[in-house]
């Protein structure tokens, strides 16, 4: 039976407006020292030393009891609103037990900024106030030979788990997966089992279920609380115990086991061995990270960004983080600009082409947009099998057809009436429609190959998608004109 | 003291191979089942209807068969997946008793494809299956008659909590509040309590604590179910009860509770009025819903898609869902091709302009996008105060000038280079960096502007910030080249 738990202090939990209202007031305390300082600094005459070091204490001091009254997680939100040197000086003013869990909380990106400024012992000390699982999630941000102390200082049993917790990689359960869980026998009464509980100082987080286990740890069933609660003490719990509830691997796919959360309503799901052994558990806030984080990384990469930035990261990081994406984009602008180059005679000739061709190039790209979110989710939600395929090909064929008529009609009319030549508006109708179909094969065959490849749906998939509907809007264009007009 | 619940037969739990294998399965069943109808059809033969109707039938026991041991929500995913007729011919053989709570589970496409097919009798039938704060999600897809009769048939208490529950708007935290909840009083001992829950046949889903009322129905505290179950039996609940837990309000916004709900970990908040009176609470499978919802909404709106797609809707239904914003995008196009057009005097003299305008246009889009997606990320967690924003601007104008000289500098070189014109490549890298200034500007501005009005700062920036990049883009470039090269 494991009874690993934490013994977190409890703090207020703070709504929106008041944890706004907190920041608010470090931010007061922090521009008054800073002030301070500065005046200080400005008359630089040694006989204010003392005055300085006084206020500086005081304020200090104050911002230091505002601190210790706040939650880990708005500590974390305090230090990711403050710009670097008001972060680290506040930083500095946490207690340091609390450390670890403050690591935990905050974004990739300022956690970096915090670590680097730490002493190996101070990281030491503060990765040993964490459980296995939140060791795991905060290693690869941490020196190695931190690591090696931490590891070195545990017991068997949690370096076990570490080596295990590390093992799994992203985007699987056994990354999710924590080991605070409390695991009772089926052959005893709920009498016993309420007994037993009384014996622990507190449940771990997100205990909605106790877990049954036979003598080799194999997970026999699930006993949740409340049925622990509404039943005579007298029964077994052999006789009340659930038996089809869902059941994690540690390989399983994350995204799969947020979904069975969602479907089912779950706080917590066990995790099970390859031989049915239990050896974790799944919460729904480890769900909810992860559904966010997602969501998250999908909206960066949509954007061109590598990963979550700090707003107040140096010009340097920044560039850093977004010049991959800039550098396909100028790739794929640069061929669509060869495209139009191929044309030039025919431009010349005509020179409306010019004014003319980034309507079709851009209406493409909308519309092979919106084909590829609506793919994506349906991917993502797997309803899209080869049944469907085809039929979604013919759709999609079909919406861009009618969209092609209605707004390159509507289009082919303004460029007839704004150049006075009908021809002209003909070949604008025909090239929208024609790139329309481009965008809608494009935008189902994209997400749907990646799909195949095994690789993420969505990926780059609007960069993708872009680049063909300009080159391609562009050569059908002007190509369409240089046939029929010159 | 509250004790509605509901008493849902519980149906095993599937992982997601496991789903997709019983989709299969219902696809086979179906196709085979319209084979048969197909073959008979063809030899329309009277003697054939006796077999048909045999063979129609066990397909359909079958079918069924395997319905009834599905969960709802697995029974929505089926339904989501297959195309409209077999849709709805799996949707006839659900059982009755289960329609009101699959409603609830499909998506608003579907749900619609769903209740259109549904007499008002089944209809206020699966209705009165739910409880009133899942009656008012149903609601606005309802037809009126079907609401009133369903109202006449609660009793007074569901009455005003559905008047309550369809009163609150979307996006706050009423929308998310449900009314099953079990709450106790501060003077009684443990012991009581669990005598008290005791007799219940079972609890509300995610109730992980109880709620703490005086005789007003104040709330008090809360106790969690690990507090109750580890602590001596003889102690009063006023000793152990929790103070500080969040409490939400119905008006609060839903975003910032669902942040509450990450911060701290929660399964459940209590809800309180004006008064302090104990309305009803939230628990975390709304909040993953709804944070489910709110990306979904996201990815949508940046897309240009109204809403999520059934994807097996009509072309006319998808082109109804998309048109809005193809329009917004063709008026944007349109001015960006005015701008072009009021320059054809330069591009006739110089068409080499005509080619590597698109290039500034879309460079200065993409990286105003990445300006934007890190903004509107960090206005979601609150960190951008005023001080901060003029140290943004600062920041983005500076990543701007950097990345401008780097790739406007390349492009300026390799413009250099095709067109063997120094001028035109000074040109191309003035540009470039002026129209990143203008995509950092705004990128910047358009999301603080939207937020300072109320309105989501992500909404539509997207296409805000490509329209002014790409007639920013196309006026900076050929304006400068009128003005030095021509």
């Amino acid at each position: 039976m494991t009874d690993s738990q934490d013994l977190r202090e409890e703090a207020r939990h703070q709504d929106q407006d008041e944890l706004m209202q907190h920041l608010k007031e470090v931010q007061q305390v922090l521009s008054r020292h800073k002030l301070v300082e500065s005046l200080v600094h400005r008359q630089d005459m040694p006989r204010h030393e003392l005055v300085e070091g006084l206020v500086h204490k005081q304020h200090l001091v104050e911002l230091q009891k505002k601190l210790d009254e706040l939650h880990p997680a708005d500590i974390a939100y305090i230090l990711e609103a403050l710009p670097l040197d008001e972060r680290l000086l506040v930083w500095d003013l946490v207690k340091a037990d609390r450390d670890g869990e403050i690591l935990l909380e905050v974004s990739d990106a300022v956690r970096e900024s915090l670590i680097e400024t730490m002493a190996p012992a101070e990281l030491v000390a503060a990765a040993e106030q964490l459980d296995a699982d939140e060791l795991a999630d905060l290693a690869p941000d941490l020196p190695s030979e931190v690591i090696d102390d931490v590891f070195r200082s545990l017991d068997s049993e949690e370096r076990e788990q570490l080596r295990a917790a590390m093992s799994y990689p992203e985007g699987s359960v056994g990354a999710l997966m924590d080991f605070d869980l409390v695991s009772v026998r089926e052959d005893v009464t709920l009498e016993v089992v309420l007994r037993y509980l009384r014996r622990f100082e507190e449940l771990p987080d997100q205990t909605d279920q106790l877990f049954v286990v036979d003598r080799d740890e194999q997970l026999r069933g699930v006993l949740p609380l409340d049925v622990l609660l509404v039943n005579d003490p007298e029964i077994e719990v052999a006789a009340l115990m659930q038996t089809d509830a869902l059941s994690l691997q540690p390989e399983d796919d994350a995204d799969h086991a947020a979904q069975a959360f969602e479907r089912y309503d779950l706080v917590s799901a066990p995790v099970v061995d390859g031989q049915g052994r239990l050896v974790g558990r799944v919460t729904v806030n480890a769900v909810l990270d992860h559904i966010r984080d997602e969501a998250e990384a999908d909206q960066l990469a949509q954007a061109g960004l590598k990963e979550e930035e700090d707003i107040f990261a140096s010009v340097w990081d920044s560039v850093k983080n977004r010049w991959q994406w800039l550098a396909i984009n100028l790739v794929t602008a640069f061929i669509a600009s060869r495209v139009i180059g191929a044309f030039e005679g025919s431009i010349e000739k005509l020179v409306a082409l010019a004014a003319l061709m980034p309507i079709v190039a851009g209406i493409g790209g909308n519309s092979g947009n919106q084909t590829i979110t609506m793919i994506v989710r349906a991917i993502a939600l797997g309803q899209v099998g080869t049944d469907s395929e085809r039929r979604l090909y013919r759709k999609e064929a079909a919406v861009a057809v009618v969209n092609g008529l209605i707004w390159g009609g509507l289009l082919g009319l303004i460029a007839w009436w704004l150049y006075d030549d009908f021809r002209l508006g003909a070949v604008m109708t025909a090239a929208m429609t024609l790139n329309l179909l481009v965008a809608a094969a494009v935008g189902v065959a994209i997400p749907m190959t990646l799909q195949r490849l095994g690789r993420d749906p969505a990926m780059g998939s609007s960069v993708m998608i872009t680049a063909v509907t300009d080159s391609g809007g562009f050569f059908i264009f002007l190509g369409l004109a240089t046939l029929f007009l010159l």
